[in-house]
């Protein structure tokens, strides 16, 4: 069901590009945008979106707009890694409803990961947007 | 700490890149090696690896490893949804011990998820090496 289907116009992160709803961004440029997760797994849950693919996920994705994603995705994880001095990254993406995916707007997840702390579940619980901001300019300074 | 280091090219994955330890192969050319991971967290987990990069993680790899790596993922990952319908698939990219990486080659996971069916612990127990040589070429019909 899920894998296929239509693109949404006003799924939450359309809204979010178009500037209709606010977010911590991270990265922005011409084609992609990073920002923080407002139900982070972690502390820095980062996502990566394109801005102009309307690709539901990975299967339905221009070859062009998967490597600008992934090249971001590095970028900033690379930037988090630094910024914030996590053990280690889970780089996640979410194809469909039965394997997670809740927002149909192709999107990468960076999770940092530290010794000795369990993940929390997504959607648990929505982050101080004051806090997210500031972890987005710590990880931002670091790009 | 593992997310820092040098490349150890006696892992599992150099050796099977060598043809040292067999592999039940998806896909191959002279940049990229995808196959059934012997340890599978659900039916059809693909591993998808560069063979000419010593990158350890995402943070050390080269951009057109990348962009290979990630189209290569995209083939597969449609490969799978074709071959196996499953309701979902997770992507999956683990950067040092505290992520969950175990091997120190740089891969993506692609693990199909089937409504109603728990993922497996990685690492549970190893596949039957035929049933993942008939998933491989079921997979490999469907590229």
């Amino acid at each position: 069901m899920s894998l296929h289907g239509t693109y949404d116009a006003d799924n939450i992160f359309a809204k979010i590009i178009r500037g209709e709803v606010p977010a911590a961004k991270v990265f922005e440029d011409d084609q992609v945008l990073a920002f923080m997760d407002v139900f982070p797994q972690s502390r820095g849950h980062v996502l990566v979106i394109s801005k102009t693919s309307q690709a539901r996920n990975l299967l339905e994705a221009e070859t062009k707009t998967l490597g600008r994603l992934i090249g971001a995705v590095q970028k900033v994880t690379q930037a988090v890694t630094t910024a914030l001095k996590p053990d280690g990254v889970v780089v996640t993406q979410f194809n469909g409803a039965p394997a997670g995916q809740t927002i149909f707007h192709l999107h990468f997840h960076i999770i940092p990961r530290y010794e000795g702390e369990a993940l929390g579940r997504h959607g648990e619980g929505m982050a101080d947007a004051e806090e997210l901001r500031g972890l987005a300019e710590k990880i931002a300074a670091a790009l």
